[in-house]
């Protein structure tokens, strides 16, 4: 049976290491020059941490990690597997971010621009663009109340896109507050809104029929179906607050909420071009903790989002207790590495030896210093029957130049280079 | 009670972030320019990957995780825990390397020269200097018979701890054939020489008399002490291939083994000087795969080596079916940090932007923009009573000229800057 790795878990040879590598320094470095540090958090947290109810649907996908040294008595007396495991490995890189912070704050300055990429994990049934291990890029700022912080995150995200080769994305953003203050005025009860609003989150998949047939079997009867249906049809332009706010309740919270959401929006407008913010009054981020404006990354080329975020608020006090705002964004690096059909270039001046057979080594040994201390990537290869399967593979490496190895040659420039390119 | 990272697991905050890439991205860049290329595994193997017996010691060590959807039933059915896990974190990166190569043999070259790096996990009782995820950096040849390997790896190896300014660092050097020809001179048989290797190996610890001592205790009676003790005390140089023949058992499988030894030395000397490699007849390495040249990188601030490696011409085929030769150096990242008193220079112009009280921050952002995509990398601070301290964190983490972002200065010449250095 062929030897593979891990079931959803991928292998990464040279060439396409290189190429998430390349897309990843871009990312970093941008977001370095926009002022995000880079933190660094380990893979597996205690489960008390994971499981603390802020990962959502995530939390149910986490791989846990068995407890060592148990006895085969642990086994038979345990009621379910969480009291076999006390570690697991991340899902997601907010949850570490905010147990980092609770960790760390006195430590770091009172606003803090986090850069935290690597690897998590999520034990989903593996399919086509969606694996078991796979790559975040987060961004986020802990500590600014105000809409700077949105205006930063949202420019540093588009910079990042722009940089490594991404053309034709759009901002889709919409304000949690605004969604529950359009619940409330059409009628729908506190308890009910959180149903609503997994309804509200199927447009694309069902449309607008769809939706509001789902919530009529959803909800009790007696909500405003016109204000729902407004919204569901809506191309209310990001940046005219008295649009959003009567659309989304018509409330002075509303209003307020809207004025907030046009505030940012527009800088960052400002800067990316009007065209590159829509206002989506639909969009509404699964996850559980957001507490303000929120955000998502569509592009033309996929169905699904190429990152996305929001403010919350409340999440950091659940770990430091001192509330601490929040606002953050998530590239999901996978779908940037799929949809990118070029590379940022990587330059190396990628050169071969041949050693001539039967030669003395250490005169390829020599050269092959003089060539690496000259600043080249070197190869070496041995002589061959069949130098054109040498050659091709050299070629398909991103080699350009070959030379033998001649004992008469000690320098770059006394070997006789053969061009494969 | 404070949240923290899991035990034996460590965070790291932007300045010692910083740090760590920089001394990573030098080594990379070494290997790199030495032939070897990037490749990538998953932090995950199958357990029968992991478990395959290729591990040593370091296979008990392993964090296991727990099969998805397990049932109450299936845990009091369970003999042992590992009838609940099917995956584990890998524990290095030469069981994964080796299991790579069988998944992807038919693409790679045929002589290929792999960089592998990334953490690894060990549930080791933590302690000062040794942590539960930790970083190596491996380089390894595999298809390459000859030594070849060695000289190529050596010198990579070597040029990587220069680069990232660890000075003063030896190569202590063995061969495992050496030592079996030893073990069988002294009259020591088969199935007692893996037991006298493991004693051989605490001369560090226990001394020359130490050693005798517990060989008398473990091995039966009439195995040549002189031959050992001559051992034991040797300082044989690393270039005298006639000299290591005859202290390690006189035989012409010895010899054979000496001369390679010794061809390969010389050239790595010839490169890197003769006092860094030391012929080190007890050197033995704990894992059972090795099956020729034996290395372990010493550094006097240290009492443990900073890395190791060895041939492993065996191991491959336990995966592949066919016998692959294979020689590689691992670099234990996490002492390389500990140990440099210096880090590899990182530039960056780094500046602060301080929004002044109640200003519009749209001019803010339109001058970080401005910075940023002239190379600058920037941080906006707000304006507080008491700058010293904004000054402070600033210079703590690396700026070093601060501008109040008036509205009369829209480019980085218009700016006033104050130097903080």
């Amino acid at each position: 049976m062929a030897v593979t790795s891990a079931r959803g878990m991928r292998d990464f040879s040279p060439r396409e290491k290189e190429r998430r590598d390349a897309i990843l320094d871009v990312i970093s470095e941008t977001y370095h020059r926009h002022g995000f540090e880079s933190i660094e958090t380990p893979a597996l947290e205690d489960s008390s941490v994971l499981h603390s109810g802020m990962g959502g649907d995530n939390e149910k996908l986490s791989f846990q990690v068995l407890k060592r040294g148990l006895e085969p008595s642990d086994l038979a007396s345990a009621k379910d597997t969480s009291e076999l495991s006390d570690l697991g490995l991340r899902f997601d890189l907010t949850v570490p971010l905010a147990r980092f912070y609770a960790t760390h704050h006195a430590e770091l300055p009172p606003v803090f621009r986090a850069f935290h990429t690597g690897p998590v994990w999520r034990a989903e049934r593996p399919q086509k663009g969606r694996y078991r291990q796979f790559v975040q890029c987060d961004i986020d700022i802990l500590g600014e109340p105000g809409v700077l912080a949105e205006v930063e995150v949202m420019m540093a995200t588009a910079d990042a896109l722009t940089r490594v080769g991404v053309e034709g994305f759009t901002f889709r953003v919409n304000d949690r507050r605004l969604l529950t203050e359009l619940l409330g005025a059409a009628g729908i009860a506190a308890e009910n809104q959180a149903s609503a609003l997994i309804t509200l989150d199927k447009l694309d998949k069902v449309g607008v029929d769809g939706v509001l047939t789902e919530l009529r079997e959803r909800l009790p009867a007696g909500f405003d179906e016109a204000m729902i249906q407004a919204v569901l049809t809506s191309t209310t332009p990001a940046q005219d607050a008295t649009a959003i706010a009567a659309l989304m309740g018509n409330t002075p919270e509303a209003a307020a909420a809207a004025s907030e959401l046009v505030t940012w929006v527009s800088q960052v407008a400002g800067v990316i071009g009007e065209d590159a913010l829509v206002f989506d009054p639909t969009l509404v981020r699964g996850m559980g903790y957001y507490t303000g404006s929120i955000v998502e990354i569509a592009h033309p080329d996929l169905g699904i989002s190429l990152g996305g975020g929001g403010r919350y608020d409340g999440m950091i006090g659940r770990f430091l207790g001192t509330n601490v705002p929040a606002f953050g964004v998530s590239l999901g690096f996978e779908r940037l590495v799929d949809i990118l059909k070029t590379s940022p270039v990587v330059h190396h001046d990628r050169v071969a030896l041949v050693i001539p057979s039967g030669a003395d080594t250490s005169h390829v040994i020599a050269l092959k210093k003089h060539l690496v201390d000259t600043g080249h990537t070197v190869r070496v290869v041995s002589e061959a029957k069949n130098m054109r399967a040498v050659y091709e593979q050299l070629v398909t490496d991103g080699f350009t130049r070959v030379a033998t190895a001649v004992e008469t040659a000690h320098t770059v420039e006394e070997l006789v280079w053969k061009d494969l390119t």
